[in-house]
């Protein structure tokens, strides 16, 4: 493609983009494809020939756009948003243009030291204790397993990496000679190498905690059955006598507690666990403390909220996704940690071909986190805090704050709405419920309500389980939703309730 | 930002990126910043107000862009590439204006679907058997943990997603009751209900492999004791012989192998690992075979280099990176599986916020790898593939391989220096030796050749180690590199060897 034909496709698409910004809310929220559609109208093979940009595009538009749920719908209150923003997409487009890989500090030196300076602003912003510090990830998920490897191998002084989680049955001499026994063991202990013996590790976290977390524990190799999950309150968050309870119980049993994992904003309802009186207990007993603050993270730069970081002086490491709520492309997850050196022992690998003659200056963060290549995601985040400044960023963020709030007194002050959770930043946890529906089926009633609210293309909301109940769930976070956009949502709810009861 | 101010800077930074594939070749490779001199330059509190695009930008050009190490230059001989294409870039742009999250099918119908024809595309052009099904993953780290996750599974019966490697010493009951005992025990059996009985897994690779299997070993909780390089040949690839009598120790010896990895490729000399020899061994031993590609996988859409995927009827899954060798901007890594429910069985959790309607009728790629969260990625390889056509994207490849040789001839052809490994695709591993030097230090003589030739800012190699000896790569593979290119590289070399013997 030469210089001109890209310059015309790009200007193209940059028009094109700042079109939809405007005209998704014109699209239905979720797309209305059924299975199967997009790849009926896609060839089985790939071209021989290179085509025209014309027509590749004019597919995108005919094809893939029917097939396309819109995030960035204003009437978007399902799951979590996934922002992004104007100055977002041109740090996105820079950092595509520029094609850096970005594993080490020399591959792109201004990557590296940029996402040094960025992660410590938005440490400074969500009030996170001097001295932490941050590494951009690409979700929550992979960032939520760095701190359970980090935990288990500090659990275990470090010997899990060395000789498997169950222990090792052969010394490095017997390995060498091919001469020792396999027989099984039991985990690494503390001593650092591994001599077989040491009790089976535990993690904890709320009954309300993210799927992410259990598949950590899988991934990580603790076994689903080593997560014990703590009881909640009746606002669901973590109960700390409980898990101080549960913790106790295994030490006596000759169990290791490894990790707790406390959630500051959980998925179904945001709940936000207590994480100073946790943090005391992992204290007390020494067990590694991770905060899942995914969502509701991007809250504490109000002043107001600054307590959804109370007890961040417990905390080993922190993740929260600027990706959902800070108006920056996914993916960009936010992980932060107390102490740098423990992160990097359990993560790095230093091959020759990997060297450089600066690494002993420099942070490489292919060392603090999983995957070796990283895309240069510092750049939007620069970009889009610089833009919006942080009295912009606490503004939007405030509104759908406020938002979710009217919303919530709409359904408490309604007779036949009831609240299933306290709204503690900007998800709405609700169900229809008269109250004068003897046998009625209420998970039925909510589920078709639901299906039918969402068919009207205008919003799209999702749903959960609390306490068993099915519960739907708003979720006010889009950059451009406004409070009209709101009204219209409780209204389209009003209205289609009639339907949903037949 | 208003619409207009986005266009504006939209077109301006398309101008940017349209001169800056053509400008790049004028930048110093490698960045000539030094540890802090980019963070100097930037303010260490983050701005209360926001500020113009104009003053961002001035400072990307500024601040940045002097920091960064140019991947795109066509004096890229570093590593191994991260193409990016001008198709790809507008495939980039469009993904983030869009800015879904593709997590499931139902978050974007259209990011699944393609996803699910682009990379059996990618399955036909590089040979891959019919019927083995493809998802994108950010990076080839990521899919090698995937494939020894699975492999832990597959292995135990999928017990260790349960019970944790080292088996479990509850029952249920016990647990729930929370009365078990914590006695140390093992890895879990192949039951499926981990009665905590069995050998510890073991993980074969050449002693060659790439440093992220090495950390995939120990993610996934196996111990690095467990890996077992197996010894190459005079071509640096594995030998089968070696890795059968591995195996059968292990057996012998009361271990239980779960994975061989073989590299199609070596990242040190690209070396190629005889997948059909391999896979024989591992189909005698029922031992899941994954198969390292990373690089060289794009080769084998080549006629002549089809050999590159000999065996791979015995592939369980395999990983290549069409973000290395085939134009498509990192990141954007293709994993193939032979059975996809084995990997879903390993990796999905389904917690009723994410359910959808539609699960039992389409793929959530969600549940094909570790992170919950998902870019619309398969977009810009749908451009990119389309865009070049497989014949355009060949003849590409085909000439950074002619290149590679031509520079080999060269090397083989001087009595100054030597190959130290056979050229297989586009990497040519050297020396500088003149034969005629004995008690000289060829090591220290080769890494002050490779610094000075480094230093001149027009082309940027990178080094590794080979049998101890220290050797200079060339690696050829950016989309943009010519044969005068390469040429001037071997001129550089050759100029700068009088300094290094200094």
């Amino acid at each position: 493609m030469d210089k001109n034909t890209f310059r015309k496709h790009g200007h193209e698409i940059v028009d094109w983009i700042a079109d939809y910004f405007e005209s998704v809310r014109h699209y239905p929220v979720r797309s209305r494809a059924r299975p199967g559609d997009i790849m009926s109208k896609l060839p089985k093979e790939p071209p021989a020939g290179g085509e025209e940009m014309e027509v590749i595009l004019k597919d995108f538009r005919d094809i893939i756009l029917p097939g396309m749920t819109h995030w960035q719908h204003p009437g978007w209150f399902a799951y979590f948003p996934a922002n992004n923003s104007p100055a977002s997409v041109l740090g996105e487009m820079l950092t595509a243009g520029l094609g850096a890989q970005c594993m080490s500090w020399e591959t792109s030196p201004a990557a590296t030291e940029l996402e040094e300076v960025v992660t410590d602003w938005l440490r400074q912003m969500t009030g996170l204790p001097a001295g932490m510090k941050g590494v951009i990830q690409d979700t929550a998920s992979t960032a939520t397993l760095t701190a359970l490897l980090t935990a288990r191998e500090v659990s275990t002084g470090y010997s899990c990496n060395e000789t498997g989680l169950y222990g090792f049955p052969e010394s490095r001499e017997e390995q060498e000679a091919g001469t020792g026994k396999a027989t099984p063991t039991g985990i690494g202990n503390r001593s650092g190498e591994g001599t077989a013996e040491g009790p089976a590790l535990r993690v904890y976290a709320s009954a309300e905690a993210h799927s992410s977390i259990e598949k950590g524990v899988r991934m990580a190799g603790f076994g689903r059955r080593n997560l014990i999950y703590i009881e909640t309150d009746e606002n669901y968050a973590m109960r700390p006598d409980k898990l101080e309870e549960a913790i106790k119980n295994d030490i006596e049993r000759g169990f290791s507690p490894a990790c707790v994992i406390a959630t500051v904003g959980t998925t179904s309802s945001t709940a936000i666990d207590p994480v100073d009186e946790i943090g005391a207990v992992c204290k007390k007993h020494g067990v590694w403390l991770h905060v899942d603050a995914a969502m509701a993270g991007t809250a504490a730069i109000l002043e107001e909220k600054r307590d959804l970081m109370k007890g961040a002086e417990y905390v080993d490491s922190l993740v929260f996704n600027p990706h959902k709520w800070m108006m920056t492309n996914f993916d960009c997850s936010a992980y932060f940690v107390r102490d740098p050196a423990l992160l990097i022992k359990a993560m790095s690998i230093n091959p020759e071909y990997l060297k450089t003659s600066k690494d002993a200056q420099v942070n490489n963060y292919r060392d603090w986190g999983i995957q070796l290549g990283r895309r240069f995601r510092a750049l939007k985040l620069w970009f889009v805090i610089r833009h919006y400044g942080v009295e912009g960023l606490k503004e939007i963020v405030r509104s759908h704050i406020e938002m979710a709030r009217w919303f919530a007194s709409q359904v408490s002050g309604s007779d036949r709405f009831e609240l299933l959770a306290p709204v503690t930043t900007s998800l709405v946890c609700f169900r229809w419920n008269d109250g004068n529906t003897p046998g009625k089926d209420l998970d039925h009633i909510n589920r078709e309500l639901l299906k039918l609210i969402n068919e009207t293309g205008e919003v799209f909301l999702t749903h959960t389980l609390l306490s068993g109940r099915y519960t739907i769930r708003l979720s006010v976070g889009q950059r451009t939703t406004t409070m009209a956009d709101v009204e219209r949502a409780w209204e389209i709810i009003n209205q289609n309730i009639k339907n949903s009861l037949q």
